[in-house]
């Protein structure tokens, strides 16, 4: 794939390694901060097989104003309602491909959460995550995304996340949310189901940013084989 | 429910603590050890709503060997040909459910490990399991049931017990089995997939007997709701 | 040993078997509430070679109120100061054994916390328990413990037990602290170092109040062989 | 401190990112792959404060055969008696560090374990190790120290490396060794503690190789305020 980079922090350097690992070219870039690759205004400008975002909503949401052609695989955090639904407008011109979080992992974890909350309805769900100590939120964008899929399921549940104010037993509608940090730990969800006796859990351990970047990959090619519309991880792959 | 239990070993003795908890009734048993409860020697002569069997195959298969209509849950191991096989032709008369492993834990980990196999294809599997040190057999019987999941969907992998004999990669196709043996330990199981910087991982942990018990229950209450035919998890509930 | 019991609640009923199928034997009980054993008034009346306690503050602190001769294995939680201080003075005439936890297995993860701490100083550290979901205080007793344990060492320190409510990176001097609640868990508590590109993990597990049990009974075979005086796990083995 | 490399290797390249990183500069290298840095043939040439070396047998044995007065730090695996016994000559005129496993991390969970070995004679000991695919050996040098390290204290102990091949109940003088192998995981060494429902474990998390040469570096930082002498990471710190 031609492939031109939209922003060119962290995530899309690593796209950028990655990608030319795997045998395909970075055309170009949409940004103000290096002159790696050639530099474009406009998405269709580049005339790319793809577009991978990893940037901002300062940058992206005037690019996805205008009308483009090109396929474009989304990863921007922040002002989410704003950005989808501008996608969804541009996917009757374009394949677009939007996820706020890009891993493969993480979207099978999910599925596998989903899967398990149908199976277990009386086990006791509790949510932890693990990060590294600069992370500045807690929980983590992953975890709230499993936790909206719990309470999906479970709809008179909601979200605990702190005991030691309680002083009450666990409540079955509870769900316990919990965030570690600590040292440079790129990043761990673990979902557990507790019943009588047993428990089951379910975790995802990522190792390095590479996963998020190899995602946009991924999805990045199997976008370029679809027809115009709005696609995530359920209907892509 | 008025249950009829085969056998009156450790796990019926089980089944009648954790039943009477539940508020069903223990009106009989089928065993030469003991006189807790009224003795019988054939299903229905006991007028039970159902029967639940945790005895050995001596004892099980003459007793399936003859017709009857009592409702029957079945956890013997050993013989399982015969006794499914038996049990089969038995499902003509009565509703009848058999599964090699009682726990629904166990169960649904089992189906998320089929629904991991499927969306995490590229991925090395490698299965891991924990049990007391009095256990004579490894792998355990519910690992080689995963084993036999993995190796439906991945149909040229094999397992490797024994890494320490080896001098080269880990090929894709092996599937790396482990038992770790240690004081009391329950039973743990662990499917964990690795891939790109990434790790997912599946875990069931028992921590008594009383989830094998408390299956044939849930089993026993849902079967005899059902019409004459053979069951098990995964058309039961 | 010829055991007399303080209490008769679940853990002195869990002492009893075990202490018996150690080959000891339970020669009486300060209860109200059984008639399993001869029942006694005070201490020193039932002539027995070690008293272990678990029972509470109400029964406990009369009898100790009063002097005696025979060696005490005291596990009862609740007024820990008022308890350590009368058992301190009737260790002028008897051998007192206190822990406010019983578990030697969590001692052991005490004394391996305290010496990881003094290795791994430039580490971050986050406590981590589990326990089922009947339990009404967060954080367990035992974390609590082993929060003391970190801040003797860790003098700068102190706990945060919520970062949903943060939007700060970690500090070096935070502890996180977090309390999984769920099914039947019976007790796990983890102590997480998180360095630059690696963490180090130390765990207990426990599956039973047997261990509570047995520390008591390892407690009072140690003790019945020491000189008058007060003792705790650091101490005694 | 100002440093000169022995070898260029992935390694080495590590610790030069960041030794700089760290404001220390790489002022040499002995290499002949590389012109990245001024090269040099000597130990002593570079009059560099310290040398650190991550390369192989055939390039470091010549150069430690002969005399030099530059403290060294020697992580080179393979020949390791030769390698010692050359080290320990050249310890009467510079300061010399030697470790088979660099990370201060795995030195630390080698020191923990041993500590728990004292505490926990009577509990089933297990080791589990989990590396990438690409791996050959099984199992690790780091865990066939933490072998050697429950060796030297359980003296009638010995490892049994696959259980499949085995049908009788665990022997207290097992230490079951299991290799995991998969994806790109960089390593994980877990010691398991069995006893009477109880469990502990100590676990060690790499995330990438840049814990050894942070070791490395660490270790050199030290190294260069000893007095001359044979030094491991026991005596260094």
């Amino acid at each position: 794939m031609r492939i031109l980079l939209i922003g060119y922090g962290t995530m899309n350097q690593i796209v950028a390694r990655l990608a030319e690992d795997a045998g395909h070219e970075v055309i170009g870039v949409i940004s103000s901060s290096t002159d790696a690759y050639p530099v474009y205004q406009h998405i269709d400008d580049a005339k790319a097989d793809v577009a991978i975002d990893f940037s901002n909503p300062e940058r992206l949401i005037p690019l996805i104003s205008e009308d483009f052609k090109t396929p474009i695989v989304v990863a921007t955090t922040g002002k989410k309602e704003e950005i989808v639904e501008l996608l969804k407008a541009r996917s009757q011109t374009a394949p677009v491909f939007f996820s706020s979080n890009m891993s493969y992992g993480v979207h099978v974890l999910n599925k596998l959460l989903k899967n398990a909350l149908e199976q277990l309805q009386d086990y006791d769900l509790e949510l932890i995550e693990r990060h590294h100590n600069k992370k500045v939120d807690a929980p983590s964008g992953t975890l709230v995304k499993l936790l909206d899929t719990a309470l999906e399921e479970r709809t008179d549940s909601y979200p605990v996340y702190d005991r030691s104010k309680l002083s009450h037993a666990r409540k079955p509608e509870e769900i316990g949310v919990s965030a570690i940090r600590g040292g440079t730990i790129v990043g761990e969800h673990d979902a557990i189901f507790a019943g009588h006796d047993e428990v089951i859990e379910l975790k995802h351990i990522a190792q390095s940013k590479d996963i998020f970047a190899n995602g946009a990959i991924k999805a990045a090619e199997a976008l370029i084989k679809k027809e115009n519309g709005y696609y995530d991880y359920n209907n892509l792959l």
